[in-house]
């Protein structure tokens, strides 16, 4: 029997048929981080502090990602967003900046690709300021947080 | 004193003049895990060795996204990638799928966000395809291993 | 009396207004072809029993192109596709890949030109992918077949 | 033995390495056609000689098309086109409008895929404009006429 | 306290959230204008009366843009729009273009960028069309005229 | 005659070959203003000051529609960018924004439709930012300021 709802019973991609599925609010948390030298870090806070391009490229890559998910993930339905937000927290003393994305749709299906899209975008967007000071930063720790709305009804991450 | 090319002087963002660099011949590898349950890992594996569509679509979606990393990544310069390979290996007792990405280029910039942008979104496309079975799936360990060419020279990662 | 809707009374392209149409569930199916030497379709049947890469990538290209037809297509209208399949059918004594693409919506105009790119796209990728063993290859019979919902009801091709 | 140079070895798919190939002038022409009443073909031929946005919407699609691809044919490399013209030829008798596509590049790799696209575009794009009259058209015969440039030299369809 | 919908109450960047807005029918008409020497506008008009390509370019242009409007716009919503038209009116003496366009849509958020879009990227065009004998266009007076629907009502420029 | 080198002896469009033209150093400088209340402006201001994102992301958004210019201007060559930088100049006085954008390519072509596209990509998104407070916005003056490299040699607007 096969449980991948995105390939049919022969084990072929294809988009699921969501035109069953109830037009219900949804909305998806996800979660990530990019570790780095503390001075990098140091350095994107002085930055951010004062004038915010750093940070604020990273979110409105994010964002615009967000928007691109059906373009980038192949079997993603495409979808009429009704709000993207990306959070950064530093985490000075761990060399850490984490990035939280919450995505909201009015729709038949849900938004956690959006929103673990976003997150990841908004990372490596980081990653490319930062390269050329610090080439050994790690991405990490990208997961689904909370998902509400739909059938499957609410998921909190343990 | 800015060290982050990708600001100008006043901090604010800008796509960085790459004209006085030499063109020269450039490869980035880089690597990621995305980390499942065993189960998760299992049916992926029993489909993938019977038919191969689960790692087959995150594969081209991996390529498909190196080729828009410019239209993701809002600093990074268009290239004309020369090639791009994913590769993956399954790891059946820890539940992971290392993704490694190579890309080359003959050009003026290098092409290591091309080669990090293939994994995750290949890694991404793993989780689309797997999240109606295991929505705690994580991708981590995304990071830079290798990188030839221009004028820094080759970096390995310790 | 101008019978074109994409045209205006003075000929002038727009795109036409759905605002007044009825949001319907609306369906189509699309079909084409692709001529090969016998020998080519020897090669990918090869590949495609035991790896299944040549077919599967010409598969995703085929559904991530339904998803872009607007971006495609000057006047087609943004969709919220809700399926996307595609099939293929080996004519071994032919020499040909017979490709069949279904598309879904629930919306207010249909789906032909998505289910039409979708194996157009296929088509051209299978063609991409065996160029360098066979130049001679030919797409034909690209044609709609089945389309069913909206105001002009069912279309069976006679 | 694999003979698709866009598979490995192990038959998966890549985007071949161009690096160590020559950067010569390529160029290559396509051809395509789309049948359909001859009723049809003579509302498009009233407007074209009147006021041409029919034919033009098509030309321009299938310009913007050949220009977009990388990212459409998953393997393909990206490109800097030199040129792209397209040309159409009316076949009233037949109720035929017969397309062709000349692309040229100064490159590492050909542009037989870019004119393909070129043509298939623009004739999808004719389907567009006059389904609402005609259902019943096909696109067919749509092959590589012409190649020029790079090691495998000159190619004319027989 | 923050006026900007598009900023949150930390003067971040965000997509607003849309999902309590009501779905109705919205319309917004845009304007913008193209100075050229009036032996351009000439020209243009030349060729527009005999074969209409310069035109005919800008308006595909222009109506795509609109369609792509949340591709280039970072915080506007993705959107199903029902309708795109655009006009040009030619003031010879003047050495004028005026273009119009009005964009319709029946969503829970208006149009009015998809409106400004469409006439800028028309105006683009022309002047990129132009550019080899005239370099001075200059565009300008790009406003929003007209704006219907929505919880703000009429807005008609004063 | 024709002198518009995108139409050709018909008067179709096409893309102009540029297969030519020498590979040389190119620049261009545009500018345009966007025209506002002074009270809107001074929201801007002193959002600006303190935290930066309406306008970091209107320079991201302008970067990033520099890149994808082919993608809007249907007869634009695809190009590797050098550099793009955008600046803003704030006429308190006067309720207006200046912005500037300078692009640099080596290359066959120029980049003239790169820097306009940028100019008026960050305008529009200033737009988007302030029309909840502000919807009687101008955008004006758009023009190219400065050419350097290529045949044609210096442009400076006079």
């Amino acid at each position: 029997m096969n449980k991948f709802s995105h390939l049919d019973r022969n084990g072929k991609a294809r988009m699921v048929d969501v035109s069953g599925k109830a037009v219900t609010t949804r909305e998806a948390v996800a979660r990530g981080a990019i570790s780095m030298k503390k001075a990098t870090l140091a350095l994107i806070l002085t930055n951010q502090v004062a004038k915010g391009d750093a940070i604020s490229t990273a979110r409105i890559a994010g964002i615009m990602a967000a928007k691109n998910t059906p373009g980038l993930i192949p079997l993603c339905h495409p979808l009429q967003i009704s709000s993207v937000g990306i959070d950064f927290y530093f985490e000075r003393k761990k060399g850490q900046i984490v990035i939280e994305s919450r995505v909201n749709v009015t729709g038949q299906t849900g938004v956690e690709m959006e929103a673990l899209t976003a997150v990841t975008v908004a990372a490596l967007t980081i990653y490319d300021m930062c390269k050329a000071v610090d080439k050994e930063m790690v991405i990490s720790d990208i997961m689904l947080v909370e998902k509400r709305g739909g059938k499957s009804g609410v998921f909190l991450r343990s």
